[in-house]
């Protein structure tokens, strides 16, 4: 309780007791603790927010562009990526369409046809066997895609620095899961600010200390529309079970997902940041950790199948 | 399938069908392993061996007996810690009194009550309220205690080390368990061999890389009789959380528990061991990390509500 109104949050991992404007404040602060002390942007920065209409992207695009007013020489542009999802994105579009005109925030897109030839939709579909099954799940084929698409839209908006809405919930689940499956390389590259490599514009995550029901919250209580519908090919039943993991642990323990993200960060600040080796794809020329960049290897495997 | 006789056990994690013979040469194999790529023993080490009758000291006992024919000039010593448990510890002195007669190891025992002055029944009943409610779980107070019970077993047995029975599923639910908890320093410190420190036999676990079921199965084959009621305090609901996710995932993904283990050790080695500040108990004498040691502190607690 700050202000003597009512509370309409409870925090159980610090006790407070907030009303929905001291909430929506708190909120705010914590973003802007976040960048300050991660030195994630620049008074003077060019952002690219990678906004897709869901409820994470569409708060940070919000949030960014009320603290944005305080920095006159920095600017924003928001960045979308249309898979080829039928029945799913464009109805995402519009609110996004809508958010931008709103915030009055200029917008740049692409899709994986005009980068890639195909839609999501048409490389799962060359992907599966009749009986439906892949190799890979969706969500990798379009995680790759999408990152390369969305580092595209970053270098042709001009962009210093990419800004991802990658929730306190995300980056608990990813630290879990990068531990279950015994992965040292992403375990120690997750970092809230990675070094720059050329080719590739830095991307910064200023969501990361933002529960996911309080960025629920937030929007909710100042009626931020976003797209809730969730994504056909949702069915990562790792990261599921690890959520619902993770979920369970925090109800017995509040504070238990802040502490896996700051016992990593502790972990990773131990250690210093290796070598990444970026190489450049010898097919298309992007930047790439092997021989051939990971977009060029998912391409060819669906291409040989058609 | 190494030897033509008919499979009795199947590893998901390794796709191997092994008969009984070439299952239980392979876990002494493992073992064996451990030991030597950890250093954890030398040819002419005094071990004191921790056994309560479980199942995992029981078979730590049996492994190392027949090991240790081939170093004739290492001795093993068994070490067992009476806590006090009434209608529990009786039953399994038996079951220890038994294994040691059969191997023709030598067999140390001291008790809470000869070394604190109390039983665990007596301590729990203290530090417990009219509910039945305490500050600390049971197993807090009993690991303090005994931790410090085994290693003046260890120094009255004139060991160099002390072999304790903590298999693959323990260190994997511990390691869990200091991530989720955000303990960085009980992370690191967690390590297959801690350097010497003046004052406390070092500990190794030649069992870590053994999954629970392994050991169960090596009993039931090996026709190990061991205690197999489970401790009236088993209450450590924390532990069973971690224990049935991680079960459920290595179902998932066979080598979960290995790749935990294993991200672990990597994460551990390009940290160095920091410098464990050991000063010693103002009151007892004996290492502490604090002015006084956890061992003084809990007892304190317990006499001030005497």
């Amino acid at each position: 309780m700050r202000c003597g109104r009512e509370a309409a949050v409870y925090r159980p991992y610090s006790g407070e007791m907030l009303c929905r404007s001291c909430f929506t404040e708190s909120v705010e602060n914590k973003i802007r603790r976040t960048i300050s002390r991660y030195k994630m942007l620049q008074p003077d920065s060019r952002i690219a927010v990678a906004v897709s209409g869901g409820k994470d992207s569409t708060v940070l695009l919000h949030v960014l562009a009320k603290l944005e007013k305080r920095f006159p020489k920095s600017e924003l542009i928001a960045i979308t990526v249309d898979e080829g999802i039928e029945g799913y994105r464009n109805e995402s579009l519009g609110i996004v369409k809508e958010t931008v005109r709103r915030l009055q925030v200029p917008w740049l897109k692409n899709s994986f046809k005009e980068l890639f030839g195909m839609t999501l939709d048409e490389i799962i579909r060359v992907a599966s066997n009749t009986l439906g099954e892949r190799r890979l799940g969706a969500c990798t084929y379009c995680g790759v895609l999408r990152r390369r698409a969305i580092n595209t839209l970053a270098v042709e908006a001009g962009a210093d620095v990419v800004a991802t809405a990658h929730n306190l919930d995300d980056e608990a689940q990813t630290i879990l899961m990068n531990i279950l499956k015994g992965d040292l390389i992403r375990f120690l590259r997750n970092r809230p600010t990675r070094k720059n490599v050329e080719g590739f514009v830095p991307r910064v995550k200023p969501l990361r200390e933002i529960p996911e029901e309080e960025i629920v919250l937030y929007a909710y209580f100042n009626r931020i529309n976003y797209h809730e519908t969730p994504c056909p090919y949702h069915t990562e039943a790792y990261r599921d079970d690890v959520r619902a993991f993770i979920n369970m642990m925090e109800t017995r323990r509040p504070g238990t997902k802040y502490d896996i993200v700051r016992v990593h960060e502790k972990l990773v600040n131990l250690i210093s940041e290796e070598e990444i080796k970026i190489a450049t794809c010898v097919k298309c020329g992007q930047p790439a950790s092997g021989e051939k960049c990971k977009v060029c290897q998912l391409l060819e495997e669906v291409i040989n199948k058609l």
